[in-house]
C-alpha cells in the first residue's frame, strides 16, 4: 500500500548563495520510514531554485555562481523586466537554468545520492525566508 | 491506497513563445480529487519544453526568450545538424536547457505553486499541435 | 494498490559523450508490468547527467556537446576548483545545466516518449563505470 507524506522546510537565506539541504531532506526521509521509494523536493520561488551538485569542495558552488553571474549578469541591458531591480530578471533566468523540482530515489530507507552529490538551495535574491516542500512516497 | 490518473492536454501554438498551462494543469488536479500528492507534467517534443517561471509580468518570458535566442541563436554556424532548418538545433538546445518534465506537489487538493509561479509550455518551433501528459498520484 | 520497483543500470562509458539509455529504461518498465504510471531515472554522479533529446540524428548530440564545450570550456580561467583537472569544473556546470533526474509517464505499459525523444546518459568525464537508478510506480 502506498504511503505519501508531505512536509515543509523553511530556509532563511543570508543573501545570494547556495545552501545545503541534504541533511534536512534526509531527515524527512528517515521520519517517513520509507524503505524503497522516491523523495520529491520542490521550491515555490521564481528567484531561487534547487540543484544537485558536488558537495565536497565549496569552490564548486562558488564557480557555479561565477558562471551564472557571467551568463545572466545583473543589469544586463537586454532585459526589459527591470521594475524589481537589476538583479531580478537574472535571478529568474538562473532559476530556469537550474530547477524548481528534484526527485531522488530512496533505497534501504535513505536517499540514494552518490558519494559526492548534495541537494542545494540556490538563492538568487535575498536575504529571504524561503519554502521547500518535501514529499516522500513508497 | 494509491490512485494514479493520467490525462492528455493538447496545445495549439501560434509560433515560438511561451504558453501558460497553469489553469489546465490545475484543472486536471481538481478532477483527480487528490488531496495530498504529486502532479507530473511531461511534454513529448524535442523542440519544445516546459518550465516553471514568474507568471505576473509577461516581460519576464520575453526576456527569457531573448536570453535563449542569444545563447543558442538561429543559424549558429557551430551547428552541423541543419537539415531541418536553421532554427531546429537551437530549439533542441533550448529544450535541453529548460525541461521536458515537471513534478509539482499537491496540497489540500491544489497545486502547491508559489504566488508567482506559473507552469509554461515553451514552443521553440511552431505553429504546431503539441501534447502534454498530466499524471496525478496520491 | 501501488507498486514500486527499483532497479540499477550500470553504464560503462568510453569517455565523454552521450549514451542512449532508452532501450534499457524501456526494458525496466516492461519488467515492472506497469500499465499506467511513472518511470523515474536518476544518476548518482556530479560529472555526468541525464537528458531527453532528439534521438534520430547523432549530429544533434554532437552539436549539444559543442554548445556545452563552448559555454563551459575546459580550463576556463574563471574557475577556482581546478584540483581535479581542467575538465572537472566544466563537467559540474554541464551536469547542473542538464539534469540528474527524469520522470517519464508510462502509458499502456510503455514509456510515453514522443517519436523523436530518447533518454541519454551524458558523460562529462570518463571513461568510467556509472550508475543509474530506475524506479517505476503505478
Amino acid at each position: 500500500m502506498s504511503f505519501m507524506l508531505q512536509s515543509e522546510i523553511e530556509i532563511t537565506t543570508k543573501g545570494r548563495g547556495t545552501y545545503e539541504l541534504t541533511a534536512r531532506v534526509a531527515e524527512a526521509v528517515r521520519s517517513a520510514r520509507v524503505s524503497t521509494g522516491l523523495c520529491h523536493v520542490f521550491t515555490t520561488h521564481t528567484s531561487a531554485s534547487l540543484m544537485i551538485c558536488e558537495n565536497a569542495d565549496p569552490d564548486v558552488r562558488r564557480d557555479l555562481e561565477t558562471f551564472m553571474a557571467d551568463l545572466a549578469p545583473d543589469g544586463d541591458p537586454r532585459f526589459v523586466h527591470t521594475a524589481e531591480g537589476p538583479d531580478d530578471m537574472p535571478a529568474h533566468v538562473r532559476s530556469v537554468l537550474t530547477t524548481s523540482d528534484l526527485t531522488i530515489p530512496i533505497k534501504n530507507g535513505e536517499l540514494a545520492l552518490g558519494t559526492w552529490q548534495g541537494v542545494f538551495f540556490c538563492e538568487f535574491d535575498g536575504p529571504r525566508t524561503r519554502k521547500v516542500y518535501v514529499t516522500t512516497l513508497d
